[in-house]
């Protein structure tokens, strides 16, 4: 059996991994909108037809194992996209404008998903809570300051990269056996797999859209999914 | 008194805090021919006698609060201040030589200072060591991950800034008394004034240049100065 299972009883566990972009607060619908003022903002030197986001992606993911993950890498790559797109054509007003869009993203206000709030709190009164998130430590940390949920959370821990050694890691500096330790969040590649692999728990909490990197067609392994972080709550909590 | 004082005898601690960047490895020198690099490839547009360094440096400090510190936020603020210096002139083309500066830096091999590779296995033989170390959390683990010393030391600790609050929590992180807890490094305002202040001990060991931001003119307490790593561990290892 592979992939969304029927809701299974929740495991008992002590600690609960949150992650935090699209899971406790909205982000890729913030990355979504700068990609497309992105694309308007150098369409007059762009051939018409050009797939601007494609391309953008295309940059983004070349640049990975320099930039790693973040608005800053997102900006330096939307920069050199519009040179390259453009044959170099692109005006430098334009990609003042770039920079710009790219401070709008790191100083965006933190705006927490519906229900959020309620549902860690609820999820703090039975368990500990740590905060599980990729990208870049600065920011992180800011949106996380801005959040108003560090009282509620035990520790927050931003990794570089999330996979099954860096949630050994973590789960290790917890503290707990891996099978007292769940996951949640919006990203079966990077929230559910492989803490399942470390011998911990996951459970997938969809959001509305997910960045092509984080997608995955095809899971080797079964998880229960929820709709919402109350739901995740209901189902964690009643067991 | 104030600042430098002649040696005193090592204190009895159980761990040793290292920073990184200038106390490790060579990192300041690769700024500097970078900024100068820099200067050169935006000159065709920049009125003569214009002090490109200091109005990046402005520029990289009007940003710190935004883009943190590290090589893609020093990229940005290049671009930035090209953009400015410029009136707007510069060509897309320099833009993509900076961004390929800024490439050059992030992908720059860790060339350690002399003596650290065998001062750190003497420092680990008697004291756990914790790698402290601001910045790009990709890029530091990076660069440690490059610098062989991984299996001397006992965690790296990735901070955003270097300041009381930040040692306060990685001292107790790392689980000892501050009393039993001493840093080293190259910045009398990140690696000696807050340790002492959050209750523990510091010894500076200067590097050849200092970034201005890091500079401190009259410092308010005391504490011993080192020439180099492995004389820091000379008069650790032999209290």
């Amino acid at each position: 059996m592979t992939g969304p299972e029927p809701l299974p009883p929740a495991p008992d566990v002590e600690v609960i991994g949150l992650d935090a972009d699209d899971t406790l607060w909205h982000n890729e619908s913030f990355y979504a909108d700068a990609g497309a003022t992105f694309a308007e903002i150098i369409a007059p030197w762009i051939p018409d037809g050009e797939d601007v986001a494609s391309r953008h992606y295309e940059t983004e993911r070349r640049n990975l194992e320099l930039f790693g993950y973040g608005a800053k890498g997102f900006t330096l790559s939307m920069i050199e996209t519009a040179i390259e797109l453009s044959g170099g054509r692109v005006s430098s007003a334009a990609i003042g404008e770039l920079l710009a869009l790219g401070k709008r993203m790191l100083a965006h206000p933190v705006d927490l998903l519906d229900g959020v709030r309620e549902a860690v709190e609820r999820l703090a009164e039975h368990h500990r809570l740590v905060v599980v998130t990729k990208g870049d430590l600065f920011h992180q940390e800011q949106k996380f300051a801005a959040s108003g949920l560090d009282a509620l959370v035990d520790r927050v821990e931003v990794v570089s990269e999330k996979d099954v050694r860096t949630y050994r890691s973590v789960i290790g500096r917890v503290g707990v056996d891996p099978s007292r330790f769940l996951m949640v969040g919006n990203s079966v590649r990077s929230d559910v797999l492989p803490p399942i692999e470390a011998g911990g728990h996951a459970a997938h909490v969809p959001y509305e859209i997910t960045w092509v990197h984080e997608h995955v067609d095809d899971a080797p392994v079964a998880f229960p999914v929820l709709p919402s972080l109350s739901a995740f709550a209901d189902w964690i909590t009643t067991r």
